[in-house]
């Protein structure tokens, strides 16, 4: 049916009817004081976000540009930095450091597995010299459905001095508790089609004082991602290349949703989505991808075995047009991924769970006794 | 009054109502079949727009994003450019190819005249060793509302052979004749707040064979603006980054009335346009920035000698809540820009003229006959 598509991917996320009214209102100028006074105001709607008073920088871009320019304004050519792997985002910090000529140490995990923060650790411990300049770290892995515990690996790189902790938080911010300055993470990158409800164009990067200090010293090229530019503009409420005027007015429009609903609400939805996306899948007889108690709680990823997981998501979209996430390069075929990120509600984790469990009965592939997935979901959506 | 508000700057410009419905649609996957279909779709249209058989690329960011995009990927460190600089976009390209450590001869002219290309073509002339990698020329200089002749450039850069022609066509794609193909232009850099009738955040890069075989050879470090990742995936449709895909929604819905009004009736409006904004402007005595047959047919730069620019410009938009254009840096105060580019029609031309007018008798400022300004741009824009 014509308009009737349900995101239940990672990304873009479903975006609520007040957010996409914003979107489509006529452009204003972008050096005009009415726009001046949205880049203020949602500047310090993105502080509260980020639970922060660094500076937090809106690119027009995606979150990868975040990233990207998150790394390369801090850093310099040859620089040792600790890069952690568990999955495709991590596997694409380690390319954009090496990009740039960095010198990357990679600590990884197999897919589903988090990093070890131990290995963080032992790596920042044995660098007496002080060469480290950063760790990079991924902390919702989107491919996999793992949350990396971020907050252990940045008290090590705080305990170690010199390094900054880079941290792509494109699917975690806005979907579980990542306090900026009290965890003294130093770079955060996001995009604005995860937990900010809204389409995909902008991306926001958060800097604290001591990467702005890095900054200084950082020689690798860039111009459009110099985010020095950026906080110069920003400084006047206002943006060095013209921005994406209307997912601005988006991003104000979905920052008044998020902070009327407060951060604890928002936090404890998403825990109880990733706990009814994993009841659910369990009872049916579906494995959970990620190690038993590092879901994320922006992504459930399932391994059906025995079951083709893409044939299965095609079939819940053609279905019930709710639209899965499938699994990425080795994992195409053998997992699914289940979104719960951003505008999702009880219902629609609910009906994601009873979708699955009817597509498996009419493929004759249930396990179990029919309906004990969304029995099971539903006890952990339960008050 | 509140939604009144019409845009008459080099971008912003206005967006159809019909392009803001599109935007403001509920987003759907970037790796679903529905959204490869617009990537087609979209990318056979703007190859028409570019008069091209080219690649056209399309990233999310701004025109910034798209020229620096187009000048990384076909250099390498060291590289010598000609880079062409008659007003402040001028002045950024320069800027761009220093940071990334490329060795930049500029070719001068004053703000307000049109770059020489017989001075292109003598320096390329002089490079017998053939060390001259790149042209760089910006083809409507938004800033002093002059166009500089890129088809002149571009055929000296031709006959050098070994110098690609990269060309900002920011402000004049959709509003005036760039035959890439024709023209023999190698790298054409855009963005879509301009005569694409769209909000901004999307930028298109278009690259001819010649740039792609140059960009083997760059060693300048990118990896978000990396175009070779952007060729991959769109030999399948597709994006390598997350795209702005609601801009997308709205780039079809814009490129669909642009087909439908024509290439020949675009250009024949938008120079119309440019007739009757200069005649308003000398009929009441105000004078033109650019030279005189070089003004763009994007924008109209204004010197109103003896009269503060900047208040009139805010006292425009106090009455009549026609948003005009400042002057940049030294030009602030002294210059104000009308921009008639995208989705402007002759009521609107003949409305800021009259505006103007009617300001400049409220202020006491009018010169000549009052009516004047109007009957001139009225005579222009008659069929």
């Amino acid at each position: 049916m014509q308009d009737k598509l349900t995101l239940m991917i990672p990304g873009p996320t479903p975006v609520p009817e007040t957010v996409l009214q914003a979107l489509g209102r006529h452009p204003i100028g972008h050096r005009s004081a009415e726009f001046q006074k949205i880049v203020k105001r949602t500047t310090e709607q993105l502080q509260w976000l980020h639970q922060t008073s660094n500076d937090v920088l809106v690119i027009t871009g995606s979150g990868t540009a975040a990233m990207e320019a998150g790394i390369i304004n801090v850093l310099s050519k040859g620089d040792k930095v600790l890069c952690g792997d568990n999955g495709k985002f991590g596997e694409r910090w380690v390319k954009v450091a090496k990009a740039y000529g960095l010198e990357v140490q990679v600590i990884k995990a197999e897919w589903g597995q988090p990093l070890d923060p131990e290995a963080f650790r032992a790596a920042l411990e044995a660098d007496t010299a002080k060469e480290i300049r950063a760790v990079i770290v991924t902390h919702s892995e989107t491919s996999t459905g793992v949350i990396n515990d971020l907050q252990t690996i940045a008290s090590y790189g705080q305990a170690h001095g010199t390094a900054l902790t880079i941290a792509d938080c494109v699917t975690s911010l806005g979907a579980t508790d990542v306090p900026m300055d009290r965890w003294g993470v130093d770079v955060i990158g996001s995009g604005s089609q995860k937990g900010y409800m809204m389409p995909p164009g902008l991306a926001f990067v958060a800097m604290s004082e001591k990467a702005w200090e890095a900054s200084k010293r950082s020689d690798l090229p860039k111009f459009y991602l110099d985010l020095s530019k950026y906080r110069k503009s920003a400084a006047d409420n206002s943006n060095p290349f013209t921005p994406g005027i209307n997912l601005y007015f988006a991003l104000e429009a979905a920052l008044d949703m998020m902070q009327k609903e407060g951060l604890e609400a928002i936090f404890a939805r998403h825990a109880r989505h990733r706990a009814a996306a994993q009841a659910g899948m369990e009872a049916m007889g579906l494995p959970l991808y990620a190690a038993k108690g590092h879901g994320s709680p922006a992504i459930t990823a399932v391994a059906p075995e025995g079951i083709d997981a893409e044939a299965l998501r095609k079939k819940v979209k053609e279905r019930f047009d709710i639209l899965l996430a499938g699994g990425q390069d080795h994992l195409k075929g053998k997992v699914f991924r289940i979104g719960h990120l951003g505008f999702v509600c009880d219902r629609d984790v609910l009906t994601a769970v009873a979708a699955i469990e009817a597509t498996l009965q009419e493929l004759g592939l249930g396990k179990g006794t029919t309906g004990a997935g969304v029995a099971a979901a539903a006890a952990a959506l339960a008050p």
